[in-house]
């Protein structure tokens, strides 16, 4: 090794040690005839110290040192006069005696600091510098404490990791697959997988019982913020499983990461149905760090001759504790917020609590106190807080009262970064409605089980079919999600009928897995987490390119390297383009 | 869960206790009243037994079960009377007072057992069937407690697992690219990664100081036997080393993936030079599992009027320990096989040491017993020995004698498959002259640095330059292959130079790690593991298809699920092709 200790390693105890050092200069001050340089690799920093009294060469060298410079050491540990308690090497400096410039620095293009004065877009350009700062190395550190602490649970409860490949067949359901041409099979593609869904199920047909794999997957879609076209997932499944099975054992995984990657006790995680989450949040992925749950008032808010309300099909509100201090100005603010056409409501009415508890409330023409006082009770709203309310349709309305709390949420400061609350959503709807092709699509994919009380119903009202499916929702986002699998061929085969598959497709494009089904397929079911999404949560950040060694911007390109990029006519012959 | 067990849990502690399994009809027996049913998963067998005296409905379906099929039973544990101590669960059996069938199987294509009577083709179709097979999904299961030993050994050494990007740039360099045309940038192209090499070395630069990845890479060559177009490989890089630092770690690594995967002591591993290699072994990956090392006996055998030794630039031979009895015939068998064109040897000579010490060799009329005795003296050989000897152009003869010296490994019984022996070879030479297209080829890649007390050469005798870099063999098969790479920005440009890239070309293909190299590189080294050469190894198998859960047949064909294939008129469109 060219060190004997990291710059992360010396303290009090290794005073009058000989050491030799590696690092990068982080700053250089000089004084009078004394010198100081910062040396920093991954593990800290360590303050060393050049004197002239002792060597005047060395001493000149030192100040030859710029930012960034990559050099060696070799001194003498001794106590710091003026001590900075907060680093842990802060007691000690190295008096050094031989100094090697192992590798010199251009100045770097934005400063190497937490604060820096480089903009998005430079610092992708040279991400490995970007990488030096401690906000986004920090990152990548939790990422791997994360990977590690997934994968002791799981080890210890007996999933086997297996690698299913990355060249496989293109399917046309859901989204857009990457395709890579065949040199040796002219005309012919591999996609890569979106997810090793159909591989996983197969090794549960094979016994393998219970598998994991921390893996990437590929889904070629028009790109929008925060998506990346290569993204990781842990993928989960398990053999001789109901429900309840694989929410208790994930529940338990994900206590585990966020116990041992960032110290935090996420508590119980809550189960919720689906018609609750909508009921209550507007949301299949609410935001349980704070109440503000949602109020129906249709019943005790109609008949006041306010048109709006009389003839809305629903009539939602939330209250926001202690809020009623909102101004004018601030609560046209959030008017205009939820007017925006994203959003799309029509207005929005409020109601304060005054601390005397009478109220005052925006459609006083038309609500007497004692109208208002109802609204108060359906809200358990107190004096100080304010209740809010949109009306229209019940979907619509659901939407923009979710947008809505979760906008309060904001500006209240309900929504902390360093606060995780998780809770299960259940029993989704096992088909969706899609107008434009006028047919059923499977909510989740077409081998989620549906709930066996509301199988009767697939002939009558397939819409209403509950599917044996669960998300995880974390902070409001959807961090997993996966269900009961089918594992009855003729079951199987009612599903792709139902999706529109004719039998053709159905064979072309899971064939395999339907033949598979012909020998013994086990019940099964499982779960893929968005590992992605998951640190960004752990490390508090918006963007899953900040927890990306790598990233691709928004156009899916990485400017880094340049890629995609044009590839040669001779490369391009070869494979038959 | 469906059961409270695993079929390989119960023992006789659990008598008399009440328990739910499920699993896999492994076999039936009917005798009289009674039948019994092998019923099998991951965890072991088990046997359930039903008795017509207790329950006759239950027996009469008991007795529809077939081969494969799934079922979940009740039962009470009890002792056999006739035990099977052959397996863990051999002392008990289920008396059955339930049973349910999860699902019907067809006949499976071939049968369920350690000794299958299917073919390769029909196996790896159904794969999934063929993974139900102990000696099968028993591989998966080593190759899963290897990835568990490796990453457990890497995070312990302060290593982080960084996950590098899957799209990324063509170069023209080295083997052909797979590539994935982009639609949001139509005629542009992604690659993907044949290997991270330039990923990590930035993440160096970055200062992450210790880097690992288990990770897939992709490499689209003409298929022969045992390539797959994709393999995992274990990637590893390490700041402020030198070589010794490398291969001290990395022994540590494999010392422990045996230990813990196999349980075995794979013992110190030893450093030998490429020069020497070649010179003892002929061959830079030799099989240390035994000796039977070259002697060179071009001064001591020329000169005896033998007129194709007097002509050979080099005589060498080796001596079989014990093999004097080789009968005239198999010595003519192995003749023929060094005689093949795949070989090319024009002859071969031996010479038996007999019993009582007289020699016996195939060109008695040239070599009196006298000449015969410096042979065996040569070759350390004693009575029961044999000799045997090559001649030739070194190099040649080299190669020759390396595949005669497996050849008698493998007739001689000296090459277990449950005994390893590793080694490290070092000092590669930097470049190889390529015939064809009249320039240097770097030996392993262009950023492999050279060893300094060489670098005077690269004017005068670039040819005769040894790199910094480094091997592993295992059992005669090379498994890993690294270097000190250069972090030196001008050296790597005479690097480029000396490999006959232009300015542009370098630029092009490698500008943002030639541009990263001016802000600090730090002096770095690693090494790359194939992951299933390393797991075929352990396994004790030939091919590496059998350690991979969906391995592509030598054609790149997955024939389980048919890819690649066509894709449709539309996504081609889309995608510009």
């Amino acid at each position: 090794m060219l060190r004997s200790h990291t710059c992360g390693e010396l303290r009090l105890s290794n005073i009058n040690d000989n050491v030799t050092l590696c690092g990068w200069v982080q700053k250089r001050r000089d004084f009078g005839s004394m010198s100081f340089v910062d040396l920093r690799d991954r593990y800290g920093i360590t303050q060393l110290s050049f004197n002239e009294d002792y060597d005047k060469t060395l001493v000149e060298s030192a100040r030859s040192l710029a930012r960034e410079f990559v050099i060696q050491i070799t001194g003498k540990v001794t106590e710091r006069s003026n001590k900075n308690l907060k680093i842990p090497t802060g007691e000690v400096e190295i008096v050094v005696d031989s100094l090697k410039i192992l590798n010199a620095s251009l100045t770097p293009p934005f400063t190497i600091e937490d604060d820096t004065d480089g903009g998005e877009e430079i610092r992708l350009k040279y991400r490995y510098l970007d990488l030096r700062r401690n906000p986004v190395q920090s990152k990548l550190l939790v990422r791997h404490a994360a990977n590690k602490a997934i994968r002791n649970f799981l080890n210890g409860e007996d999933f086997v990791e297996v690698e299913t490949p990355y060249l496989i067949k293109s399917t046309p359901e859901g989204a857009r697959d990457f395709v890579v041409p065949s040199r040796m099979n002219q005309n012919q593609f591999y996609a890569l997988p979106q997810s090793p869904q159909t591989f996983k199920q197969l090794l549960m047909v094979s016994g393998l019982d219970r598998y994991y794999q921390v893996v990437k997957c590929f889904r070629d879609e028009d790109f929008r913020a925060d998506r990346q076209p290569e993204f990781t997932q842990i993928d989960c499944e398990m053999t001789f499983v109901e429900r309840d099975d694989v929410l208790k054992i994930f529940e338990q995984m994900i206590r585990q990461l966020f116990h041992e990657s960032v110290n935090y006790d996420l508590g119980e995680i809550p189960v919720i149905t689906y018609a609750d989450a909508i009921e209550t949040y507007g949301s299949d992925k609410p935001d349980m760090r704070f109440g503000m749950t949602f109020n129906n008032i249709t019943s005790i808010a109609k008949g006041y001759n306010f048109g709006i309300f009389d003839n809305a099909e629903s009539i939602l509100s939330i209250c926001a504790k202690g809020a009623a201090s909102l101004t004018r100005k601030e609560i046209d603010a959030i008017t205009d917020y939820v007017k925006r056409p994203q959003i799309g409501a029509k207005g929005l009415i409020y109601c304060r609590v005054n601390e005397d508890g009478s109220f005052k409330s925006s459609v006083d023409k038309f609500f007497d106190q004692e109208a208002l006082a109802l609204w108060a009770e359906a809200n358990k709203a107190e004096p100080g807080d304010i209740i809010f309310v949109l009306s229209g349709d019940l979907s619509s309305t659901q939407k923009q009262l979710n947008e809505l709390r979760l906008h309060l949420g904001d500006k209240l400061n309900l929504r902390k970064t360093n606060e995780f609350k998780a809770c299960w959503v259940v029993d989704f709807p096992l088909l969706e409605w899609d107008e434009e092709t006028e047919r059923y699509h499977a909510m989740h994919h077409p081998f989620t089980s549906p709930i066996v009380e509301d199988l009767s119903l697939i002939e009558t009202d397939p819409g209403a079919i509950r599917a044996n499916a669960y998300d995880m929702a974390i902070n409001g986002m959807e961090v997993g999600g996966g269900s009961i699998r089918i594992h009855d061929k003729a079951l199987q085969q009612r599903m792709f009928d139902l999706l529109g598959f004719t039998t053709e497709e159905a064979k072309a494009q899971f064939g395999f897995l339907m033949n598979a089904f012909e020998y013994g397929a086990p019940p099964h079911g499982g779960i893929a987490f968005g590992f992605d999404r998951l640190c960004a949560i752990l490390t508090g950040t918006d963007s899953i390119r900040d927890v990306i060694a790598f990233p691709k911007n928004n156009m899916g390109r990485d400017v880094m390297i340049d890629a995609p990029s044009p590839i040669s006519d001779e490369q391009k012959k070869e494979l038959g383009l």
